[in-house]
Formats: structure tokens, C-alpha cells, sequence
């Protein structure tokens, strides 16, 4: 929907929430996204201050892989969360997903793993939006499919180990009203149509579902759109984990916050995950061979893996023992960043296929293993999530040990 | 908001939910603004077949002075209505408020009088809607007092004789969500922006709470929107009683609603009420004189009509006695035209006073007399409204006595 910027016939990177492309085909240029959108760079150093060093100190746990490999490397404000963190007080995760596909792939999962992490680490409360009305109005699904795929979706994000002591999930379809709508009408207010179309690149043909929508997004970044949950505690803040696609949602968020009396949410956003073909969006869910889905079969992954994935290694084994692979574009080495937790095991690998030691097939086949142990992991959890746990963690309730 | 079509420096006139504005401060033309809507007219002839005879044949009761004396003089797809009626099926009638003052007036009263009228003769449910976050927005009240507002309206309304058994009041802060939301998000996929912009002229630097607020006042036309009244009733018909500058709302509503498999609502619309100081548009809200409000004195009345009434009476006696008065502008004899039931007095006075045999000052003793009994039996039924019955009203539950 943004407009693109055409210069001399070239093609910018476009990255909102309904298109990511990178320029001319080629890889997103996150540094460029960070000063486009106005958001910092996540300080993933050794410093004893850097943010990777503070989150390990106040939780007392290792870094999570994706941040201290820097699969999330961007932020706003998170230094407020973890200063506020440090003296005593809590916040609560906000993160969600638009249910558009009956099936999650890999680079789904990897905010709901992060912020499972995060609910550990901090042990503080989190809500889940199911954005079904917003895929009702995009992808122009019925109210009714929209609202299976996203109890369908829930039944994933539950898979991946949230704590329903601390967890609400919520369908927009079943939740908006009451406090949450206010809200919104809050939002709407501050929100003129010029600055939605100067954020959203929306247009005159675009429908007023879309208009209307930002603040459905943006409200759950305040603690008094849960009363079961937060009630008493206005002043609560919020910390969105997020991929950088959806940046211009909580951009309009935190403009408005302050003027209707919130603190801004802060954010911590990911980078994308990257198509089997290679590293130049995001996967695509009408091509089932650009991505690794949470309902392959072992045999799927292999294929897929084996036949699909974009490698560095070159043409021959002679000129590959010659002159290694080229790590940059390698789509298993980039796979094993995310999923490989041994940072000793990724090193070597990095190494030896980097100098040629190592071939293609060494490191897809251990790719394989990862992701098949991954996926039959998520089978396995998916598997036993009942309908009635299912309407457990969607039950508006107070959640009392939510801090514990 | 609407533009104003400017021809050689005239001033057309604008007639939309926020602004109703006669052609160079003279008298609205109605005709003009059939034309305009594409609606119809009413007919209210002697035939038989005329909107007003069928009424009373079908309901087996006088039609109300407001059907007969054609206040109400525009209608879209009333026959429908009557047809269905007339084979035994039954409909649900729909109108609201927007909660923006404490105080009601004459003219606000006039659609729920009429209102009221209808739900007593067909013996039908009806919905009252409550705009308070139309109200929060357009004329930026927080929420609190937008709903505190709804509330005291609500007593305003309830004070009009309404049918608890057949009556559902909701305000849009307390009752949007659910099976209303849905629709709301089915409307808004159903139109562009361009489309609102061009129904009610909205501006790039209009808020987008704003764009978003039509499929709020759309949807109480769909029966689905209340499952705890009409469940398993999708078909159901519904008319809507309003003024005629609600008419936008509804022509969006009535493009949009077979698209998405409901009837379209019909309509039965009014023109307004003049001010006391002559028929050039609406009263206003800001200017307490020119008005009658329910909450005004008999020695209020006596002395807003005395003072403030214009009259088409003769600047003297004698000239009074010559010439007669001029009954086209006069608004004691337009404000009895609404509130004379008597057709016979009414009459003799038109002819009186046309005449120039009545003087200024015995019609609008007359008018005084019947404005003071008006206000002073709303504003008993008004104190015996507990806040009690504003919570039955209010209530969401199931009329199950709603046709008989």
C-alpha cells in the first residue's frame, strides 16, 4: 500500500504491514529501516550496558539466541522497561497475529518463541490480539473463517508454551467493545485521515475497514483496554516484541499516548525471516515451497530443504573446496542462526563451510535434523491443546498470579 | 461538511447530519431535497391507497397529527414495509440520539413522539441508539461525559411513553462489540473512502474516528446486530423514524446492506422543527432562545414565545385587521401545526388569524397554553423515571413480548 519510491527506475525496499520487498530484489537493508522508521538500534555488544547485558543481569537468565544473535535489533524505548524493570516495577507483553493461513510457518513462530522467553525471563503478563477482523477486512475472508483461523492460530501459539497463569488471547471478532472500544474512540480521535495515509499509504478506494482499523491494533499498548486484568493499574507499561513490519502501527501508538494519558509502548522488533529461495522479504504464504510450515512432515522439511533452499556453496565440490561458501546469501546457515542454540556448533559450522571444509549437503542435512525436531516438537505440543484449554486462555478472567 | 455548491456567490443549502442550512437564510426546500436523497415523498392525500389511509387501515387507528399534517413527508421504501405488514409479517423500528446536551428540545422530541406513535399502532420492538461515541468525537467530549449524557437523555426518551417490553435503549460505548462489531466490519469492507467523502464530505484533515463512525450508525438496521432480541429472525425488516438530514447514514446503509445479505432499511423521515425565530434550518443548541427546552418553565415559555416567536402578524392593529397575517412564516401557527391535535381548532385559528380576526397575541396564547400543558406533562413522566428503569431499558435481554 506505501507508496513507492521510484528513482531512475529503480525499485526502494518497501516494508509496511502488508508488503515487505527489499530494492531491486536484493537483501531489506535494515540500517536503512531503523533510520526510516525512527526507531534505535538494539546495543547487542558485550558492554556491561548494552541491552543484551542488562536483560541478563535482571532476569538472571542467558540471552535468548534471537537476541543476542540479533534477530531482534531494533527497539523503542526499551530502555524504560528495563530501567523501570530494574527499580521494582513490572509491564506486561503485548504481541499478536493476523490470522490469515490455516498453518504457521517457521517465521511465525519466531515472535511467539521470543516472547515466551520474555514472559519467563521478566515473569510478567502478556496478551495476545487475534487480528480477525483485520484479515476479515484485507484478505476479504468471511467474519466466520476469519474467527476459525484464528482459534486454529491460537491452538499454535499455545503450543509454543505460554503460561496461561500469566496469558490472555483474544479475537478482536469476540473482545472489542467495553473499555477496549473506548479506547479505540480515543485513538480514532487524535488519528487524522492525512496522517494515516502519510503512515499507511492508504488510498481514496481503499475501504473505511482499513481507516478504522489502526486503533484496533494500537489500543491493547494500554493496560485499560483489559479490565479483568488491569484494572487499578492505569500506569502500567507495555513492551510490544513485534517484527519491524509493524512499526507504523505503534508509531501512530505512542504519538497518540501521551495525549490521551498512556505511557508509549516501547517495542523490541525482529528482522524478518528470511524465504527458502532467499533473503530478499518475507515468506510467502501462497508459495508453500518458500517456507518451512509447523505441519510439514519430516519428509516435507527434507524436500524442501534439500531442493528449495537458496546456499552459498558453489556450483562444483572442486571449486567449493576452493573457495568455501559465501555464508552472506546462505539460506540453511541463516536457519541455523535462529534454530542452532549452540553457539560453539554454529561457529564451527559458519567456519568450516565458510573455508570450504564443510560441504552444502554437511549443512543441510544438520539443518534438517534441527527443523525436524523443531516442527515434530510444535506437532507434538499442538497436538495435545484441547478446545477446552483453548477456551481457557481466551476466557476473559483476572489473571492473580499474573506478577508472580 | 458537505461542500456548499456556490453559484455566483449564492449559498445553496446543506443539509447533512452536522449542518442543516437553508439557501441565502430562507426556508429549506424540501422538494429540492427529495430530489437530492432520491427519496420520496409521502403521500398523504384522501386516496385510499395513500401512505396515510393505509396506515390507518392497518393499524385500525387515526394517524398521528405529524403523518397527517406531513411534518414526516419523505420516505424510502415505506411501502415495503406496509406490504410485509399487510401479509402478516412484522418489522422493527430503529432511531437514536446523539447525546450532546443535557437538555432535549421541542424538536428533538418530535421523532420519538412519532416514534412511539408507530410502536403502539403496529404493535412492533424498536432499538434506540445512543451515539454517545458519535458525540465524544464530533464535538469532543470525553467519554465519561458523553455516556453521562446518553444516560440523562435516555430518561428524556424513556419520559415519551416507550414500551419496556418492546424497547431496547443502548448507548454505542456500552453496547458495541459481538454480534455488532461484526457488522460493523462487514459494512466498512462494503465501502470505499471516496464513497464516505462523497456522503458526507469529509476532509483529509478530519479525524479518522470520524470515517470510521458510519457502520456504527448503520448497523441497528440489521436485525443480527441484536442477538438477544432477534435470534434466528436474520430477515426481519426494520424502519428507521428520523429527521431527514439522517438520510446519508441510511443511503450508505441501504447500498451496502444487500451486499451483505440483509433487507434494506426503510425509511420515514421528517422535516425539522424551526426555530422560534423563523423556519431558516434547525434550532441551535447555542442559543438558548431559540429553543423550547423540556426542561423550560411555564414562565420560560411564556416569555421565549412572546419575545422571541416571529409571526407573520401585521406591525399594527389596524393593518393586522386589513391585511391579515401571513401563516407561511408564522411560527406559532407552524409550532401548533405540530402540537394542535385538534384539527378543527386548528383550522378556525389558520382561518382567524389569516384573516386578520385573531390577533398575534391570541395565537400565541393559545400556543403557550398547549407548549406549557406539552412540557409540563413530559417533565412529570420525566421525574418518575428512577434510574432503575433506565437499567431495564438499558438491559441487554430478551423482549419475549415483543410483537404481541
Amino acid at each position: 500500500m506505501e507508496n513507492k519510491d521510484e528513482k531512475n527506475g529503480e525499485q526502494e525496499q518497501v516494508v509496511n504491514p502488508w508488503e515487505v520487498s527489499a530494492k531491486d530484489g536484493g537483501k531489506i537493508d535494515y540500517d536503512k529501516l531503523i533510520d526510516k522508521f525512527g526507531c534505535q538500534k538494539l546495543d547487542q555488544s558485550s558492554s556491561e550496558l548494552s541491552h543484551v547485558k542488562r536483560v541478563e543481569r535482571l532476569t538472571g537468565r542467558p540471552a535468548h539466541v534471537f537476541l543476542r544473535r540479533g534477530v531482534f535489533f531494533a527497539h523503542r524505548d526499551f530502555d524504560d522497561i528495563l530501567n523501570a524493570y530494574e527499580r521494582g516495577e513490572k509491564f506486561y507483553l503485548y504481541t499478536g497475529r493476523g490470522p490469515s493461513s490455516e498453518a504457521l510457518h517457521l517465521g511465525h513462530l519466531v515472535p511467539f518463541m521470543f516472547t515466551k522467553y520474555l514472559q519467563d525471563a521478566f515473569k510478567v503478563p502478556l496478551v495476545i490480539q487475534l487480528t480477525d477482523d483485520e484479515k476479515c477486512m484485507w484478505k476479504n475472508l468471511s467474519v466466520e473463517e476469519s474467527q476459525r483461523l484464528a482459534r486454529e492460530n491460537a491452538k499454535d501459539i499455545i503450543a509454543c508454551g505460554f503460561d496461561i497463569s500469566k496469558t490472555f488471547i483474544f479475537s478482536d471478532f469476540d473482545y472489542v467493545g467495553g473499555a477496549f472500544y473506548k479506547n479505540m474512540v480515543k485513538v480514532a480521535k487524535c488519528v487524522t485521515y492525512n496522517k494515516v495515509v502519510g503512515i499507511f499509504g492508504f488510498t481514496g478506494e481503499d475501504h473505511i475497514g482499513k481507516v478504522s482499523f489502526p486503533p484496533v491494533q494500537a489500543v491493547p499498548s494500554f493496560p485499560t483496554s483489559f479490565p479483568h486484568l488491569f484494572s487499578g493499574k492505569d500506569n502500567l507499561r507495555c513492551l510490544i516484541p513485534c517484527a519491524i513490519d509493524q512499526d507504523p502501527y505503534f508509531r501512530m501508538t505512542r504519538d497518540v499516548a501521551p495525549r490521551i494519558g498512556y505511557h508509549k509502548p516501547a517495542l523490541i522488533e525482529s528482522s524478518f525471516f528470511p524465504a527458502l529461495q532467499g533473503e530478499s522479504g518475507k515468506m510467502s504464504a501462497s508459495d508453500p515451497n518458500s517456507a518451512i510450515y509447523v505441519t510439514d512432515s519430516a519428509k516435507d522439511i527434507k524436500n524442501k530443504i534439500n531442493k528449495h533452499a537458496f546456499t552459498g556453496g558453489q556450483e562444483s565440490i572442486e571449486k567449493h573446496r576452493k573457495y568455501g561458501a559465501n555464508l552472506e546469501v546462505d539460506i540453511p546457515i541463516k536457519y541455523l542462526n535462529f534454530f542452532l542454540e549452540d553457539d560453539a556448533e554454529l561457529e564451527h559450522i559458519k567456519k568450516e563451510y565458510g573455508a570450504g571444509h564443510m560441504l552444502t549437503g554437511e549443512v543441510k542435512k544438520r539443518l534438517i535434523e534441527i527443523l525436524t525436531e523443531l516442527v515434530e516438537r510444535h506437532q507434538r505440543a499442538r497436538a495435545s491443546v484441547t478446545e477446552e484449554m483453548v477456551d481457557a486462555f481466551m476466557a476473559v478472567r483476572p489473571l492473580p498470579n499474573m506478577f508472580d
